[in-house]
C-alpha cells in the first residue's frame, strides 16, 4: 500500500507561510509527522509560489531529507521545478506528481520521468477535459499505458489516478471510478494505483466518514495507493482495517499493532 | 437493501426474559425500535426455549404485529416452531431463517418454504460442515440453487448466506466471502443475498468498526441483505454512506434526510 503524505503543499495557508519563513522546523515537522503516521512518500507542491516555484521545491527537498530517508514525490507540471526538486532527491526512487495525456503536459513531465527513472502518476485526463464514465477514463488509461510503457517506463512505476469527482453533482460519480479500477486492474496487473479522493464527498456533510467509505470501497478492487493525510488516524485506520479484512495482513498484526500504539482509534 | 433487525432473539438475555414474562410492552418497544431504525423485516427467533419455542414464537408474532406492519423473517430450524410463526404472519410475504444443504434441515425447512411461499435464507452450508474456500461455498450455493429453483422458489426469493467466519483464525475468511458474493452475482444476477458479518471480526479489537467496513466490502461486490441491529446508527450510517457512494441514491437523498435526522452520526 502506498500512502503519499499530502500536507506539504502550499495551498495550505500554513505550509505557505512556512516556505515564505523558511522555517524548515515546520516543514520537517510536517514530514516528520506523516512518516510517523505511515506515509512511504512525501508529496512536495509549492505550485501557489507563482514567482519561486523552482527555489522553493529545491529548499523543500533539502529540508525535508534533513529529517527524513522517505522518497519524495515531486509535484508540479512545471518540468523547471521538477527538475529543481528531482535532482536533489537523495533517498530512494522518486516519484512526479503528475502526467496527463494533455499534449502540453506530456510533453513537459515526459523528459523529466526519463531524465529520473522516477515512479509517474499518471492522471486519467486528455486535452477533452476531465472524463465522466469509465469508457472515457479507459480510453485516456489505454492511451497513456502505450505511450509511457512504449517510452520505456516499466508498468510497475506507473500509478493510474482515476480522477475523482463529487458524487454529489453526479450520482454515478464514485462507480465509474470504481469500475475504472476494475477495469485497469483487469487489464494491466502490473500497473498500479492512486488518487486524492476527497472530492467524492464535495458538498456533502460527514465529508471524512464518505471519504474513508470510498477508500474501503476502492481497496476492494485492488486500488493500492492514495494520496492523502497520514495523520488522519481514523483513515489511516480503515485502510489498516481494510488490508486485514481482504487477507493482507498476516494474523492481522498490522492492524493489532496499530490498535495497541493507539494510532487507530 | 434488505435490513433484518436482529435483536427479536431470545439469545439475548433482556428478550429471553421479556418472553419469559410475557412482556408485551418491551418486545413491542424492540420491534418499533428496529423499523424506526430502518429495518424492512424483523427477525423474531425463540429458538433458546428449549421447552416451548412454538407457544413462544406464536406469542412473539402476535405481539410484534400488534405495533408494526413489518414482514416478519421466522428463525428456526424446527418446522414446528416454523409453522407456528408463519401462519400467523399478516404482513406481506414472510421469510424463513434459514435452509441449507445439510439433509435433515433441507427435508424439515423446505415443506415450510413450499406451504407458506416464503422468502428463504440460504446457507451455504451442507454436511461436510462449514466451508472455507469460495469453491466449498460455491458448490453448495450450486446445489440449492437447483434443489429450490427445482421445488418451485423463485430465484428472486432466494437469499443466500455465504457464512461469514472470523479473520481473527484464517486471515482469508473475508476474501473467501468477498469473492463467492461475486461470483454468486455472476452466476445467479437474479438472486439475493443475507449474512450476519459480525463473526468477520470476533476475537479482533474495534469489532464495530471491522463490522463496519466489512459491510461497505461486501456491498461493493453486490452484497444487498444483512440481518444486523438496525438500532445502530453508526451501521445504518456506513450502509446509508455507501449506497450514495455506489449510485444507488438519487441526489444522495436518503443519505441527506438520515443525515438531517440525525440517524446518522
Amino acid at each position: 500500500m502506498l500512502i503519499i503524505g499530502e500536507l506539504i503543499n502550499t495551498s495550505r495557508k500554513a505550509i505557505k507561510e512556512a516556505v515564505e519563513k523558511r522555517d524548515a522546523e515546520y516543514i520537517q515537522k510536517i514530514a516528520l509527522d506523516q512518516v510517523k503516521g505511515g506515509a512511504n512518500y512525501i508529496d512536495v507542491n509549492c505550485g501557489t509560489m507563482l514567482d519561486n516555484e523552482v527555489e522553493c521545491m529545491a529548499w523543500l527537498v533539502n529540508t525535508i531529507q534533513e529529517v527524513v530517508q522517505t522518497p519524495l514525490c515531486i509535484d508540479s507540471p512545471n518540468p523547471e521545478a521538477l527538475d529543481a526538486g528531482l535532482k536533489l532527491c537523495k533517498y530512494s526512487q522518486p516519484m512526479i506528481n503528475s502526467i496527463s495525456d494533455e499534449k502540453e503536459r506530456w510533453a513537459k513531465v515526459l523528459p523529466m520521468v526519463l531524465k529520473y527513472k522516477a515512479k509517474i502518476v499518471a492522471l486519467c485526463m486528455d486535452d477533452t477535459g476531465m472524463p465522466n464514465t469509465a469508457e472515457d477514463r479507459m480510453s485516456v488509461v489505454d492511451s497513456l499505458h502505450g505511450k509511457l510503457t512504449n517510452a520505456g517506463v516499466p508498468e510497475k512505476d506507473i500509478y493510474f489516478d482515476p480522477l475523482v469527482k463529487p458524487i454529489s453533482t453526479v450520482e454515478t460519480a464514485g462507480v465509474e471510478v470504481l469500475e475504472t479500477i476494475k477495469q485497469i486492474k483487469e487489464k494491466y496487473p502490473e500497473v498500479h494505483f492512486t488518487c486524492g479522493l476527497s472530492n467524492v464527498s464535495f458538498g456533502l456533510p460527514n465529508r471524512a466518514v464518505l471519504n474513508r467509505f470510498f477508500v474501503v470501497q476502492t481497496m476492494v478492487l485492488g486500488m493500492d495507493g492514495y494520496i492523502l493525510n497520514p495523520t488522519d488516524k481514523n483513515m489511516m485506520g480503515a485502510i489498516l482495517a481494510s488490508q486485514a479484512l481482504l487477507g493482507k495482513d498476516s494474523y492481522c498484526m498490522s492492524y493489532l499493532s496499530a490498535h495497541r500504539k493507539g494510532l487507530y482509534e
